[in-house]
């Protein structure tokens, strides 16, 4: 059994991984932590959680814990991680803080300076279909953000190919769970239903430096992005539209083909057949990517959908884990 | 022209009833409140909104103008009705102050002292269909809350004949600006979303106390209720589902007669046809109250359905100052 | 393994079931069969679903198959029934052809001859909790409706305790999936999006008989009921809001001491603690019966909520099954 | 008073014009028609409409009226373009039947031989705020589709400019009421809820042989598009985000003044300040048009929304009554 705590209980995504991790038949969930909460059990946080304690961060049994899962806001996250690390127990993170390799670039887009940059060259970036040959042996792991799973997967076979020459222009449409748990009137019931909001248009989000980051490990030509994500009425998926310019010479056929070739093999990843796209209804609830490809004369459109509390988060957490830890990925995990 | 003040713009209910306001053909809107948003427009607030000024209270200038709209927290609104009152300019409340006429009631449900319990003698309550005689020379109106509007006017023909023995059973869904705009996690879209929620049972809820006060006016009998509100995933809409015993006698025919005669002649009330149940979809953006009827042996039971933020409190406010103001009632209400 | 087959596959039911059967670790899916979809794939009419291939119904190979589950029509069902139980293969009824022991009733509420009334006697009414006794034994199980499976398991131990005196009020909130996947303009999204709409008040729904069948079974009062459902806004879940008249003597306590005790040993039934009430957010996605108990003086106001598709359809008729075979009645369900 | 029958009055276009026909103040319904619901009312069909009577389309008085609108499928709208025109009766023809000017390309897509191709070039294309000039004398009217209007008015300005070189990326984002009230699984409350569907991707949906036509009377390079709708779980709204590449030169003021200068003077057109993006909640129930423009290096995204039944559809129908008729523009229309 793989010894497992959870730091920061309370949010969407604590949730979703703790739901995951007590039906993990090779995990023992040790503790799970809440500042806020802490005295009271998940169950009346979530009213269909079970009745595990939440403890005080302080009081986590560190010794005896093979990994931890960090579910704290960015520039906290690092500071646990480090006493974690201390501690000789491994570490997931589900926040930003070890996804750029850039100490500087991280304080520009998160507005703090980064608690722990003598990390950063050690963190394995988890996107576990391209990295998980460094997971084996990985100490941290960098949980990749939503958006950049649903882009980056998406484009990972042309990137390789070098094929893409020209600004990728990502259209993105989230739920509203990506947004957090605590009230805001940005999340508000009323202001959202019926509603459709374009937020952060262009090259102002904070996962942007993240895609190119890792677009640029792909491909010598570093393609940039143009990123303009959406808020849905809808409590859960995560929708990409993406748009590349595509040499003469491809055909829908070679494109299906390259896909094919690149994801033939692995158990969340479904390339669809010609003429599908991807919707949140194919992957709700699942820890899969989906992956429509349309060819439009030289314009290839990419549909790229996860749920953003699985595959985009919690799910990919725990593949991660598994893959750490030497068993098959896609224990725990629903296809 | 009827010169208007609306005091506390920023709240759902404010900013419908500007909305009708400013269509309305003899209302002149001199000034809208916010004490958070005061220096910017109605539009900063709500995007559909137009270019309307919000002021700070204290700059309202009350000299000259005919009536105010209160759209304030309870307590807080008792205040400025005073306030109101004495530079001699009437009043529509829109919170629960003076809908009670009881300060010791008040007191026991909204657990503060009441602020000005020397008008709650004068205070009028404006269901308007109830009690427009009354309007005329009203300086004070108490605008009834959502859930016995829609409840109320259901039940006031069988009051009146004394055809109620029995506790009421009052069970209520209502959409989730009633809720106000305030972010809280009950009101947060993920909580709410696919989600059906009871709360405050049986005899918890503040519209208790005012609705039974009501139906002891109207009959003898004074029944009891048990009231059960939900909160249901749509931004507007109420409904009550009401479940009265009768004696025997009573028909489907029968009691169809008695609420066209009592309602035959209004506007807004909607008595529908044997076999129809009332809906949001009857409702929503009117200032309606639709009423089904369906008599199963010897329970009856009403459908009455409003739009919360119309007939359940910005529309009836203004069906109130056309009363008060001698004009038509349906002006610049939507049918 | 327990060999099994699904019989209607393409509805929602249908699906739902199959979800949890190809994660059940003691079965192995022999067969789904669809009429109109055969020699598809169930992806191709689910997006999230596996690709399954879908039968013919006549080339479903009854021999060597244990158990089937019908997901028909009624009427349709039945004869379905016959002919499995022929091929000596058990049959789990997810329709209403054997929920109603009385072929008279059946015909007059469903409108049709009853196919097969010399099963009628023999059919086990699979309500799990309460007749679970009976299953290992049993040819033929007829699930429950969804409807009755939230009222009933309400309700139970109070009639067993003869403590109900007067007719029984049931206010019920359904999600648009109990109403099929046929489009029809009742379950158009624009007609039911921000909508709420009652239907079939008062003694008029198909599934008031089934209940005061079953409760008569329980209680020699035999108690009468008013059903009032409503459709709801929201994919999935079922909320009753029960009305009980209690003679004086029950107190809060007395109440939740007799439900605890009926139901302190279920792993699916969820006995809310005092003050708390039933929503959809504590059963969708899971087998639960969350049920709250709120005592407003002599009335008694039950919640009760279960996910239409799990505990008011497929995981119920898992659960059977389970029971039927023999192995743990939680085993590949959803706690 | 302008004396107007609707032809085709029980989809949802043909509800929302009549709910604006029957508040503007200047017009006379004298017909209503529907095929499958003649002599019934409107009321039976939509439960918020008033009691309008239905007639058979054979029974409609086109002596004596001025104007009719056109609310029927395509091919079949032509022919009763056609009597309408012959019996000196001017039309406004909500279908696609006449907004194509050249009959082969709308056989292409249409798959049916134009009805009335002499018509076509006579036909005016109500994009009011373009063409107003040409429509005192029109007799013929082509109302543009949903999905043209929103992205037609925010690529106006720039296509003036002949500012656009290259493809145009168009992502575009609707709420279900687009899809029409005749029941389908892909309306389905079910299948929408919880959903976001890209579909007719690229080059694929009949609207962009529409756009493309518009876009080159506009601008003498003729830029193609790319254009990509999505289904999103709402009513009614629709946005589309724009990709436009712009040469070195432009800047955020620059655009916003060129938009400035472009749309000042109209009603019905909001260009957004910057950094503010176009969202349903600015334009829902209204008839309006939102720009917002957000420059990101090289590339301007447009995000232009309207309320897909109003402004694209209903309310457009009614301003280019009004323009038709030699009335103020806004007249009948929420601002």
């Amino acid at each position: 059994m793989i010894e497992v705590g959870v730091i920061g209980a309370t949010g969407y995504t604590g949730w979703e991984l703790i739901r995951l991790l007590v039906n993990h038949p090779q995990v023992n969930l040790r503790f799970a932590t809440s500042k806020s909460r802490a005295g009271e059990s998940l169950g009346a946080v979530f009213p269909s959680a079970p009745d595990i304690p939440l403890i005080d961060p302080e009081k986590a049994a560190m010794k005896g814990t093979d990994v931890v899962f960090l579910c704290l806001p960015h520039a906290e996250s690092a500071s646990v991680a480090v006493e974690a690390l201390d501690a000789s127990v491994r570490v997931i993170d589900l926040s930003a803080d070890f996804r750029l390799r850039d100490a500087a670039i991280y304080q520009k887009w998160y507005k703090v300076e980064h608690p722990a940059p003598e990390l950063l060259g050690e963190a394995v970036y988890g996107l576990t279909e391209v990295t998980r040959a460094d997971l084996p042996e990985a100490r941290l792991v960098a949980n990749p953000g939503c958006y950049p799973t649903s882009v980056l997967l998406a484009l990972k076979p042309l990137l390789d190919q070098d094929a893409i020459n020209d600004t990728i222009i990502v259209d993105s449409k989230s739920g509203v769970s990506g947004a957090g748990r605590k009230p805001k009137l940005m999340t508000h019931y009323v202001e959202v239903e019926g509603n459709l909001s374009p937020y952060s248009l262009g090259r102002l989000h904070r996962h942007l430096p993240e895609m190119e980051q890792v677009a640029a490990w792909w491909s010598k030509k570093a393609p940039a992005m143009i990123f303009s994500p959406h808020l849905v009425p809808a409590p859960r998926g995560l929708l990409s539209t993406i748009y590349v310019r595509l040499d003469a010479g491809w055909s829908d056929a070679k494109v299906h083909d390259l896909y094919n070739q690149a994801y033939g093999n692995e158990a969340f990843i479904h390339v669809l057949a010609e003429g599908e796209n991807a919707t949140y209804a194919h992957v709700n609830y699942t820890n899969r990517c989906a992956i429509g490809l349309a060819l439009a004369e030289e314009t290839l459109i990419i549909t790229s959908a996860i749920d953003n509390l699985i595959k985009g988060a919690s799910g990919q957490a725990i593949q991660n884990m598994n893959a750490m830890f030497g068993i098959d990925e896609t224990v725990g995990l629903p296809l």
